[in-house]
C-alpha cells in the first residue's frame, strides 16, 4: 500500500479517498439503484446543453478546476455557508420549525453531500446516473422530499425563485478558489464560465418538480 | 426645439426618440393600465436581488451600458436570431402549426419588443411598472397567453426549461458589443456580470406562471 501510494499521482490517490468519503456521507445516493429515473431524457439535456452554449471546451474547463477545487472544499463551504448564514431569506429553509432556529445538525448534514456537489460538478459526468441524481436534488428541494433525507423538522420546500437565483452566488464566490493554484487568469475565466452555464443547468434540472405538468 | 436639441445631450435625444418608438411598436404594453398586477411584491423581489447579489454597482453597470447599446441593438437582434434561427430546439417556439416552418410575421413583430426589451434591461428601473411588466412577458412565452399578442398560430408555450437556459446565450453574445464603445475591460466586465444577473432575475420571474400554485 505503502508503494501503492508513492507511485500513484496525488490525484489518483485523492480521487479515491474522495469516493471512499463520498460512500460514508448519509443521504449521498449518487448512483444508488434506489434512485427514481429522472423525468429527463439524455437527449433532452443534449438539447439544453446546446441552449447553454455548453460544449466540449466548457467539459474540459470543469475537469480542470477539478483539482483546483479538490483540497478547497471546507474554505468554500465556508464563504457559501456564511453567505446563506447572512441572508434572513435562505437560512429560513434551515430552520427548525418549532424552536424557529436554524438547525445545526441539518446545515451540517448538507453541508457533507455540498463538497461531494462541488467534486461531482467539476467531474462533469453528464450521463443517466448523473441525471438520476439530479432528479433526487430536486426533489429533496421541493415539497416532494425536503428534510427526509435528513430527518428533520424545516420548512415544506425551497421556494422556487431562490433555485436559479443561487446560480450567481455559487460561482462568484467560487472564482477566487479557481485563481488559487496559479492558472492563467484566461483559463480562470473559461473555468468560472463553465461553471456559470454547469451551475444554471443544474439549477434547472432541478426545477423539474416545480413546474406544472407539461410545461417543463 | 432646434435650440433644445442642441441643449440637451445626445442621450436625452435619444431617450425620447426611443420612448415614441416604443409607443408604436405594436403589442408593446409596458406601463399600460391594462395589464395585470404581477403575484409578486417589490418586497420579494428585493429578497431576490439579495440572493443574486444584484446590489446598486449592478444598476449603474446597467445604466452605463444603456447608451453604449442604444445604437446596437439592430446589430445584437441579428446575433440572437441568427442563434435561435441555427438552433432547431427553439426556433420551433416560432413556428407555424399548420405549416410546420418558422413564421416570419411572427419572428419580426418579436424582434421589434426584443430592441425595446434591451434598453428596458438597461434602463435599470425595479418598480411596480416594470414588476407588472415582467409578469406580462412570462404569461406570454406560456400558455396562459402565448402566440395572443401577435395573433399567431404557433406552439401552445415555450417550454419553462428554455426561459433561464437562454441567460446563457443573450449574456454571452452580448459582451462584444459592451465592448464597442471604448469602455475599460474592467467597466465591461461590470456590465457584464450586471447584465448576466439581470437576465437570471427576469428569467426567474417570467417563470412564475410555470410553477404551481404555492411554490415559486
Amino acid at each position: 500500500m505503502q508503494l501503492l501510494q508513492a507511485i500513484l499521482p496525488r490525484l489518483s490517490f485523492g480521487v479515491v479517498a474522495a469516493e471512499a468519503a463520498r460512500q460514508a456521507t448519509p443521504g449521498y445516493n449518487y448512483g444508488h439503484a434506489t434512485l427514481a429515473r429522472a423525468p429527463y431524457s439524455l437527449a433532452d439535456l443534449a438539447a439544453l446543453q446546446k441552449a447553454l452554449l455548453f460544449g466540449d471546451d466548457d467539459v474540459l474547463a470543469l475537469r480542470q478546476s477539478a483539482a483546483i477545487l479538490a483540497d478547497q472544499t471546507d474554505a468554500i463551504l465556508d464563504v457559501w455557508y456564511g453567505f446563506v448564514a447572512s441572508t434572513p431569506e435562505l437560512v429560513v429553509f434551515f430552520g427548525n420549525t418549532r424552536t424557529g432556529e436554524p438547525d445545526p445538525a441539518y446545515l451540517e448534514a448538507v453541508r457533507k453531500r455540498f463538497a461531494h456537489w462541488i467534486l461531482d460538478t467539476a467531474e462533469a459526468r453528464y450521463d443517466q446516473t448523473w441525471l438520476d441524481y439530479q432528479y433526487e436534488i430536486g426533489l429533496r428541494h421541493s415539497k416532494f422530499k425536503k428534510n427526509r433525507t435528513d430527518g428533520v423538522q424545516s420548512t415544506a420546500q425551497v421556494n422556487f425563485r431562490y433555485i436559479p437565483a443561487l446560480t450567481i452566488p455559487i460561482t462568484t464566490t467560487l472564482r477566487p478558489f479557481l485563481a488559487q493554484k496559479g492558472a492563467s487568469a484566461n483559463d480562470v475565466e473559461r473555468m468560472h464560465a463553465a461553471w456559470v452555464k454547469s451551475v444554471l443547468l443544474q439549477a434547472i434540472l432541478w426545477s423539474q418538480p416545480y413546474v406544472r405538468e407539461g410545461e417543463f
